[in-house]
C-alpha cells in the first residue's frame, strides 16, 4: 500500500460538508468515488479538518492509501478528470510515508473568514462571503478579538454538536483587517472546535456594528456558556486556508 | 424627467450579455424591469459598454430617466431589493444632468482579463477566469502586448459582427502581470471594438505558451485580417472594470 497526500481545493456550496453524510453529497464521497474509479479500490479519505456545508477550502490536506502503483502526478490528473463536474480539485499530490496522517500529524490550521461589507447585495461574491450591510469598524473588531487569543475554554464558541473531549484550545492568532469593502478575519491554531471560527466571527461582527461593546467578547468567553454567544456567522464566508506539518516546515 | 446614473456590478454567467436579446435574459432587461416595477414607468437603459454573454462587470455605468421623484439612495435600495434573485446589483446611484450620457459622455474604459494558470480544474474561480493549464510566460506576454498599444487598425482583433464604423482605435495601455497562479491582463482605451480585448488576450496567451513568437502579435495586427487571429479568449475571464467621465475626474 502507498499513502498519498492530496491537497484539495473546493467550493463548499454544493456539498453537505467535507465528511461523508447520509443525507447529501460530500467532498469525501466525491474524492473517494474518484479514487475507486481510477484504481478499482475502496478507500477511506482522512482530512486535516472537517468543514461544514457551504464552507470552502483553498488547500485542505487529505490522505488515501492505494495498493495499485501510481506516479503522483498521474494520480492527480486522473482524479481531476473524474472530479471535474464537481467544484473540487486536487491541487497537489505526493507519495508519503505511512506514518504521515493528514489529521493526526497536523500541528497547525488556518482559516480565513470573508465579510463583504456594503449596502448592495452580492453578485460575483455570492456564496463566497458573508454579506453584512451595516458598516463594520474593523479596527475595533481587531482589538476585541485579542481577548480570545491564547489558551482558553471556548465552550461559548463551540457548537452543541461538537465532539471534542475538551473545550480548551489555544488560539495562536485572530486578526481582523479591512481591504476596501471586504473585512477579512484570519484565525490560526493547532486545532479548532466545531463552529469555533464562525462563532468568534459572529461576535466580532456584533462589535463591529456597535451592537456589542468591545469588552463583551471577553465576557462571552468567560461565561463558558453557548447561550452567551451573540451570533454564529454563516458558512459561506469561511475558507480553510492551510495546514502545517512538522515534516514540511 | 430626472436622469439617474447607476453603477452596476454583475456576474455575466447567467446572462446573454448586457444588451437586451430576443433569445435570453440580459442585464438590460433585468434592470429595466426592476425600474418599471419601482416606478410604473417604461425606461430604456443606456450603458457605458456592451458586454457579451458570460462577461462580468465590477462597475458599469448606465443611465435611465424617471419622471417620478426619487431620492437616489432610495432608488438604489428599491432596485436592489427587486434585482436580488439575479446576480446584478446597483452599487452606486446619483442624479445627473440630462446632458450626461453613460455611453456618449464616457472618455475612457478599462477591462481586466483573468487567466487561472495551473494544471488543476477550477473550483471557486469557475466561471470567473479562463483556465489555461499550460504554463504561461507573463513577462514575454507583456512585452508582446506593447506592439498593440497606440493608434492602430484593429481589424484582426475585431469580431465579424462588430458594428463600429472604423477599425481604428487608440489603445492606451495593455499590461500583463503574474500574481501567483493568476495571469492578469489590464486594458485601457477610450473605447474598444467588439471582441477586441478577448482577441488580444487570445493571441497573448499563444505567446505565453510559446506557440507564437513575440513578434507574431505585431504581424497579426499588421495583417488587418480576422483570419490572422490566433485565438479568441473565452468570455468568463473578462471584467468591465470602470469608465471615466470628464465631470468625475
Amino acid at each position: 500500500m502507498q499513502r498519498f497526500a492530496l491537497t484539495l481545493e473546493f467550493d463548499g456550496g454544493p456539498f453537505m460538508g467535507l465528511q461523508r453524510q447520509a443525507h447529501g453529497p460530500s467532498v469525501q464521497q466525491a474524492v473517494e468515488e474518484a479514487v475507486t474509479a481510477v484504481t478499482g479500490e475502496t478507500v477511506t479519505l482522512h482530512a486535516a479538518g472537517r468543514t461544514d456545508a457551504g464552507v470552502h477550502a483553498l488547500a485542505m490536506p487529505v490522505h488515501v492509501e492505494i495498493a495499485k502503483p501510481f506516479e503522483p502526478f498521474r494520480l492527480m490528473e486522473a482524479l481531476n478528470a473524474l472530479l471535474r463536474p464537481d467544484p473540487v480539485a486536487v491541487i497537489a499530490c505526493e507519495a508519503v510515508a505511512e506514518e504521515w496522517h493528514a489529521r493526526f500529524s497536523c500541528i497547525g490550521r488556518s482559516y480565513l473568514y470573508r465579510i463583504a461589507n456594503r449596502r448592495a447585495p452580492l453578485t460575483l461574491e455570492r456564496g463566497r462571503a458573508w454579506h453584512v450591510a451595516q458598516p463594520l469598524d474593523a479596527a475595533t473588531m481587531h482589538r476585541a478579538a485579542q481577548a480570545l487569543v491564547g489558551q482558553q475554554d471556548f465552550t461559548t464558541f463551540r457548537s452543541v454538536h461538537c465532539q471534542a473531549r475538551s473545550p480548551l484550545k489555544t488560539l495562536d492568532r485572530l486578526a481582523v483587517r479591512r481591504e476596501g469593502d471586504a473585512v477579512l478575519i484570519e484565525a490560526e491554531a493547532r486545532s479548532f472546535l466545531h463552529h469555533q471560527v464562525r462563532s468568534m466571527v459572529g461576535c466580532l461582527a456584533l462589535v463591529g456594528m456597535g451592537r456589542w461593546e468591545e469588552a463583551q467578547v471577553g465576557e462571552a468567553l468567560a461565561a463558558r456558556d453557548r447561550q452567551a454567544l451573540g451570533l454564529n456567522a454563516p458558512p459561506e464566508g469561511l475558507y480553510f486556508v492551510a495546514a502545517r506539518y512538522p515534516e514540511r516546515d
